[in-house]
């Protein structure tokens, strides 16, 4: 067989040639669009390759981005791997000393910002990135005042590339893209994805059974492009043709839901929060929207609430789905689809298996290890550390030390810990740092979420572990309310029905927001540093006592 | 990234994990199956490659099999290749001859065949087949009186195997199979296809705007498993987990139609004559058939006719579909699905578009040059040689001096003839041998076959180049009749509503068949070589005249 190399350039090929006319969306404001073709998109990403070659730099070299979801960030998703450099995607909710961090950490050689960061990288500037040569601003219309320097114009750097520009040919391994853990503990870890690692698991998702992306698809991106390469959705949309929607600058609940309106969007992907606040933004709403084109809703970060996942369903037919996936896999390890088999066991049964953080995708192994390292049975019971490996898991940590604690003997740990059931479906405990070891007894932290959050008068829970003079550790559930009405004691029982009497939380507190992380998750580090400063007293002082 | 290989016991792992129950189904007999789950299957593909490796099968050498498509012949697809060794499906259909040049050419050393082969198999061993060392027998029962030695029984070897065998792992580019080609002209050309191939393969079939392949799938594997791996139909079926038929020994047409009924098959792929006879059996039957659950139909070899394509669509809702693929990529090239921006334009112009072999599937990369050698433009009507590169094409003939024809800067040369348009969809017009040219013009056989095909009174026709003093080449007509009323004058008149005059072929022969090859295609070569020998009355004597 010839011995092709699996690069991204290879799939913008197919692209460019068999999908030209189909489009690439991205919201500018309300109601207000710009629109390209593939063609359009295929010959500035050679363009950009073109003069990023022209600028000097290198195969191998970072290249980091600051921006929102837009056609310019995804041109350089193709554009910076084209040349066969590595696209750094940095977290934009990063404070200013964290993305200084790693930018230094990677040594970024070229910074590719929107306008709107061009303030929060000056300071990073004057707190020192020197391996950062040239900054290029994306943007309509002229340069903003600013102390960068040198700084060009994104347009401009575009115009010295030719869209004629060849992409070179390397090996599959080479490095296309990186991006940082988001880091609940210590300083965050980069991995490195290979252009076979892009390739691969984009076809996995654009086989049946995981998200439906075909041709025919209008696909809004919602999840954060410079998170675990925007779940690798944009690339797979690319690989199928299908029309790729961005929701461009400073988005809202409400633009998620006007553009589905508006372009007829059939699928999306975001945090399990972005299901919930479009649903309220729809409830508040004076208007009636028609959002029976979206078929498919990704949400991902933790399980999507059987609230939110009846509501989609019953009020627009839209099927909510879930994976399981993590920076160090590119990201997904899951895809959670019902086997036909299993389809016909009743609405609870194939409820509660879509709760589950579904199966393995193509290529991807998984294991469960007991406390002795032992391989545990899939049985749905038995609970241990997950561990993984495939062509698309990280290898190592970029230049990190701690590569040796996670990759060991060609498996990484996930550190999270749960079961795998008979059918292959993974079932998440916690994060191993999650759990609540309560006299000697494991709790898990999602288990009690997951049924706090399927209460009607809740709209947001997440427990988290704090010490305890006899029993080292105690659950402590923060809860959102939907219901004014709602009581500590209705809740206590309401969990009794499920749980034993040792797993309810010793106190709930009722607060107007659960603290998140950059990427959306529940930030349990946060409040249990709160706790541990000042108690229940200031975690309700920070997030506001709304109930009695 | 970790470095993780594509091998197919990748495939088999997941596959025994999270589709354990799934089914394959094997026809015994009217009405009757053989069905195990894919846990069964799995365990003795485990028990086949540890069995062959105690049986001294070393990494690298070629297994060959004799089998029609059931279950066991299936187990070799994925315990042969398990071992490292080579599994080479040998055509069933070819002369003793040939198969015994195939076994030589390949050096095979061991032969799996079944029951039915054993006379065939010992006239190869006295042809002479000096590498094979031993015979493997499948079937159930004692094993036949036989001259083959040493000689046993499938499930005897299948007995000294541990279900627990553990694959090895090496390298994705270690060849998996071979397959030799079906060789229109001179010796058959063997290609070895890799793991990375297959498993690169089955997941852009697994895609979607393919053949829809997903788990719920009843897949009808009719396309036989000796041909370019049963089109990697059975691998894509397994990688998804869906349900997969095979239709045992001496399947007829009526068979097909029985399975399809009996057993709820979603899809099924074939040879086009495949979905003429099932249609011919069907309408000639006494029985109400239900197909209805039938909604893919993959007809391959040629492009499916009009006829044939909307009798399907309009008695059964059943999708036909077509592709274009040869040996020697695996063997998929393209696949034909309608782009959805060009699904609006009218029945006609849809149907036109149906009539295209496809677009390339994903990692394909296709071009058409011309005379001098330079790419030609995709436009539709610049017609010009095919070639192709993927990391599923062949980059050499297993130990054959006409690599340096066939593979030329790393790409392939096809042999076949046509033009591309516009997006990307691919028009094949020609082998280039079977290219007419008349007069120094070319006349494409394959157009005039479609437009033949198409009349309502034609049930096949081929058109083959006969010698003319003249015009040094010219078209003649071979066409088989579905109504006794047609006349060559009426078949000249309608194709001059298309063609040109001098296309037009000079005769019309009326005939009862079409000689096809092994594989199904029409047999150009022989009717020429028949031609050759008495002209038009050696046809007419041999395939016999049935219209005056």
């Amino acid at each position: 067989m010839m011995d092709e190399q699996l690069l991204l350039s290879g799939l913008l090929w197919r692209t460019e040639r068999l999908f030209h006319d189909k489009k690439i969306i991205t919201r500018l404001g309300p109601g207000e669009y710009h629109s390209y073709t593939y063609a359009d998109y295929a010959k500035r990403v050679r363009k950009l390759a073109g003069a990023l070659t022209e600028f000097g730099v290198r195969p191998g070299e970072r290249v980091g981005t600051i921006a929102w979801n837009h056609y310019r960030h995804f041109e350089t998703y193709f554009g910076v791997p084209g040349i066969g450099a590595v696209l750094h995607t940095i977290n934009m909710r990063l404070f200013p000393e964290q993305q200084a961090y790693l930018i230094n950490h990677a040594e970024d050689s070229v910074l590719i910002i929107d306008e709107d960061q061009i303030p929060v990288v000056e300071q990073l500037v004057d707190m020192g990135i020197p391996t950062v040569r040239a900054f290029i601003v994306m943007g309509d219309g002229p340069l903003p005042e600013t102390s960068l320097d040198p700084v060009y114009r994104y347009e401009d750097v575009l115009a010295r590339g030719s869209e004629d520009f060849e992409f070179p040919e390397f090996d599959e391994h080479t490095a296309s893209a990186m991006c940082y853990t988001s880091a609940t503990t210590g300083d965050p870890k980069g991995v490195l994805y290979s252009h076979r690692a892009m390739v691969l698991q984009a076809m996995c998702l654009a086989m049946h059974d995981k998200l439906n992306m075909s041709e025919s698809q209008v696909w809004l991106e919602v999840a954060p492009m410079f998170h675990c390469n925007g779940w690798n959705i944009p690339h797979t949309a690319l690989l199928q043709g299908a029309t790729l929607v961005l929701p461009g600058i400073h988005p809202s609940d409400g633009d998620y839901v006007e553009m589905v309106a508006d372009l007829g969007v059939t699928g999306m992907n975001g945090a399990v929060t972005i299901g919930t606040m479009m649903r309220d933004f729809v409830r508040a709403s004076d208007r009636q929207w028609d959002l029976s084109s979206l078929k498919t809703m990704w949400l991902g970060g933790q399980a999507p609430s059987r609230a939110i996942t009846e509501w989609w369903e019953q009020t627009y037919g839209t099927h909510v789905v879930q994976g399981y996936g993590m920076t160090e896999c590119t990201p997904q390890i899951c895809f959670n689809f019902t086997k036909s088999t299993l389809a016909d066991q009743g609405e609870e049964a194939v409820y509660a298996l879509r709760q589950k953080g579904g199966q393995p995708i193509p290529l991807m192994k998984i294991k469960v290890l007991g406390e002795e390292g032992q391989e545990l049975p899939w049985d749905g019971t038995s609970v241990g550390d997950f561990w993984v490996r495939s062509p698309f898991t990280a290898s190592e940590y970029y230049h990190d030390e701690r590569t040796k604690e996670n990759m060991v003997g060609g498996w990484f740990r996930t550190g999270d810990v749960g079961a795998i059931d008979e059918h292959g479906y993974v079932i998440i405990k916690d994060r191993s740092k999650d759990l609540i070891k309560s006299g000697g007894e494991w709790i898990s932290s999602i288990d009690l979420e997951n049924a706090l959050m399927a209460h009607p008068k809740v709209r947001e829970a997440t427990v988290v572990s704090v010490p305890h003079e006899k029993w080292l550790e105690r659950p402590l559930a923060c809860v959102v309310p939907s219901d004014d009405s709602i009581t500590e004691e209705e809740l206590r029982e309401y969990l009794m029905g499920s749980f034993a009497k040792w797993w309810i939380p010793d106190a709930f507190l009722f607060v107007s927001q659960v603290p998140k992380t950059s990427v959306g998750k529940y930030n349990k580090k946060e409040i249990r540093a709160i706790y541990g400063a000042g108690g229940a007293d200031e975690v309700r002082a920070r997030f506001g006592l709304t109930v009695a």
